[in-house]
Parts: C-alpha cells; sequence; structure tokens
C-alpha cells in the first residue's frame, strides 16, 4: 500500500472554539488519537473572519468546520467524523450492528438537522431581541418534544409549543447505556456533549432531561471531550479560559 | 443465516406525500426495489394527525417519517437510507470509496442540516407573514451561499444576507457528473430533488443555479424519482395529483 505524501500530512481544521460543529470534530480527532493543526476563524471579529476572501477560496460554504484531510477539503461535521472513522484506526465511532449504527446516526442527525440549524449564530441573529427565546424554544422542543410547556411571554412560542417534533430525552432514555447508545463511545456522544453545551449557553433548564444530564456529565470527564472543549482551544479568549 | 418473520415482514413508512424527508425514504426503497407500506400521516389536517396519541407512541418525535423496518422503528431520513443501504441488496446508495462517500454524506448534510431545517413547516408557521421571504431566503443562501444577492424588502434579511454559509451549486458544480457525485445515484441525488422540489413551492428561481437544475431534471426522469413523487402517492389530494 502507498501512502502518498499529501494523506501523512496531519489534518487541517478550519474551526472556531465555540461552534458545536468544530468541537464535534475536535472531539472525533482526540477520539480516534489523530494529530490535526488548527486554524481558527473567528465567526464574530470583522463581522466574521469566514466571510474573508481566502477562507472562501478555501471553503465556498463559509462555515466552519472545514477540514483539509488527505487532498481533499471537506465542511459538514458529521461527513468528517464518518470519513475519519472510516479511514483510521482506533476505536470505532459507529457500532458494528446495522440497527445500533442507525440508532447512532438517528440520535446524530436528530441533533445536527432537529436541533442545532435552529440555534446557530446566523439564525439567532435574524432573530434580535427574542433570540434568546427562540433558541431555548428549539433547544427544548429537540430535548423533549410535545412534552414541554414553553414558559415564553410571546404569544407565536405558547402557541405553537405543542407542534414539536424531535425527542432526544425519550429517545436516550431507550437507547443509553453508560453512553448514548450502549456502553461504546460513538458519534451519538460526540454530538450531544456540544449540544449541552449550547444549552446551558442559552440557560435552558437541564433538570427537565435526567438522561442528558447523566450521560453528559459522564462524558465530560472523558480526556478526548476535555481537550477538545471551548475552553481550551487556541482562539479561546483569555476572559473565558478554564 | 436465519430470517426472522420480523425481517420478512415488509417496512411500513409513516409519512406525508408533501414532506421531503418522506420523500426521500420512497426514493431509497424505490432504488432499492424494497416493497413497503405506506401510512398517511396529515401534518395539516386536524391540527396535524402527527400529533395524536397513536402517532406519539409510535414515534415519541411525531416527525415525519418514522419507520418501522426488522422490528425496530426509526426517524430521522438519512439515518433511515442509510440502514436500508447497509441491509438491503440492489444498488449501492454511497460510493465504495471514502472519499467519495464523505462527498455524498457532505452533500446530504447540507441539505438535512444547512437548509430543509430552515424552511420546514414547523419553523415558516413561526414567520407567519414573511414565511414566504424566510424560507426563499435560506433556500437561496443554501443553495448559492455569499454569492446571492437578496430581493427582500425586509432589512433583517438584506442586512445578513452576506453571512451565508452553506452553497450546493459551487460544491456540485465540482463534484457532479451525470448525478451529483460522479455517475452514480447516491443519497446526495435523494436528497436533492426534494429539496428542488420545495425551492419550487417558494418561488426559487432556479436559472440561478443551472447545476442543480441541470440534476433536478436529469433525475426526476428516473423511474424511483417519479413513484415516489408528491404528485402521486396515497394520501395526495385528488386537486395535486398530476
Amino acid at each position: 500500500m502507498h501512502l502518498s505524501l499529501v494523506q501523512l500530512a496531519k489534518p487541517v481544521l478550519h474551526g472556531y472554539f465555540r461552534s458545536s460543529c468544530s468541537w464535534r470534530v475536535r472531539i472525533a480527532f482526540a477520539l480516534k488519537g489523530v494529530e490535526f493543526d488548527q486554524v481558527p476563524v473567528n465567526l464574530i471579529k470583522d463581522g466574521g473572519q469566514q466571510l474573508t476572501e481566502q477562507y472562501k477560496t478555501l471553503n465556498p460554504m463559509q462555515q466552519v468546520p472545514a477540514v483539509e484531510i488527505d487532498g481533499i477539503t471537506l465542511s459538514q461535521s458529521l461527513a468528517v467524523i464518518q470519513y475519519i472513522d472510516e479511514t483510521r484506526p482506533g476505536p470505532r465511532l459507529l457500532p458494528a450492528d446495522p440497527k445500533k449504527r442507525a440508532q447512532v446516526r438517528m440520535i446524530s442527525d436528530l441533533i445536527a438537522s432537529g436541533i442545532q440549524p435552529l440555534q446557530n449564530l446566523y439564525v439567532i441573529q435574524k432573530m434580535g431581541a427574542e433570540k434568546m427565546q427562540w433558541a431555548q424554544h428549539f433547544i427544548d422542543r429537540g430535548f423533549q418534544g410535545w412534552r414541554v410547556s414553553s414558559t415564553s411571554q410571546s404569544s407565536r412560542y405558547v402557541t405553537l409549543s405543542h407542534l414539536s417534533p424531535p425527542a432526544l430525552e425519550p429517545i436516550l432514555k431507550e437507547t443509553s447505556g453508560t453512553y448514548c447508545v450502549d456502553d461504546e463511545i460513538s458519534m451519538a456522544d460526540i454530538c450531544l456533549v456540544p449540544q449541552v453545551y449550547n444549552a446551558e449557553r442559552f440557560k435552558v433548564d437541564l433538570e427537565k432531561y435526567p438522561t442528558i444530564k447523566r450521560l453528559n456529565q459522564t462524558l465530560r470527564e472523558i480526556e478526548a471531550f476535555r481537550v477538545s472543549h471551548p475552553s481550551c482551544q487556541p482562539d479561546t479568549p483569555e476572559e473565558l479560559r478554564g
């Protein structure tokens, strides 16, 4: 087997310390024991450095994370994580059993498609003064589904709060062991921890979600989740370091 | 190898004729030649039949599609599609090469996480009178990224239109052959066609996206995409049949 120079080069992650999608990729590299370089892209400074011409050339989507790996540039964190899993040795990030794999992907997609896009920076910036309320609403809806009673003051949030599809807590109650799916760390755990971090930033009450809370507490102790945490990245501002 | 009764039973798709995520699953079944039963869930009637107690028991997420297959119930269309691909014979829905697989997942996730969630029924219902504008904005942003100049009259759409991350058209320009990635139909194509159908419903001008338009035209001629079309499902209302 030939290894080209490009495959021997370290992957480069263009990310942002606080982006939950960037954090997912950092966890995956850490779990696999893959060394990588980080190029910080500041989503706030100068109106968003991801909009500069240089970054546009690299990533036509101007979205973090973008990963240069094996001679290609990939975006979309779940695509990157599964590529890392399929091409690198180390612990599996998806189980071998197809049904368990499907459960891992269902939980990952629920977070990546059903919750995160509705509370990300770009969308909540559109919401102006309502942004905290909007983010809380969509995180609660994703965590608990129809059982959430909205505490919002605004009628449009209250009125529609019963129309709430995905529900992470009841699913995890069924699938989890020590981790999201049984007792093996997987892509689902990689998605869960950054989503809970976002929930905390938006002051969502985690006491309502005992399974999510328990899993998050267990996972946060693990080395790969600690070293990749937003509080200790190269671009973490001094005042947020912990 | 033992096949249990549950594996021999036909899968059951709980879906809605016009839900793009339900359509994705119908295309996957059709491409694989898998027979399945459909149980329609009306997202509009009676305030949304997916909110009934019966459906809640089946799918704690109250979101279509939910698929009963091989004794388990799965939601999240990409998880379902990959489960079908990994457990059923017939044409591959993801390429064998890891880099190509990553491109297919990147395009699929861009649509499933970066575009569809921001223009789905639940979110646009929150937008009231602005719903057409909101949906167009997020579809244009997803198709073209930063090159789109918003035609919106509302300042919050114009002001932020430069902050536009994903970009399907430039990616497909690079990856496509006859189909989204080279010359093999994949999960990326399964995601593309229903997203273009949504774009048309929200009166997005497709002339701006020549690659998307070309691929969609080619794919729409294919049997699996035709038989699964929203215009000819068991729950399609008479006036929308075509």
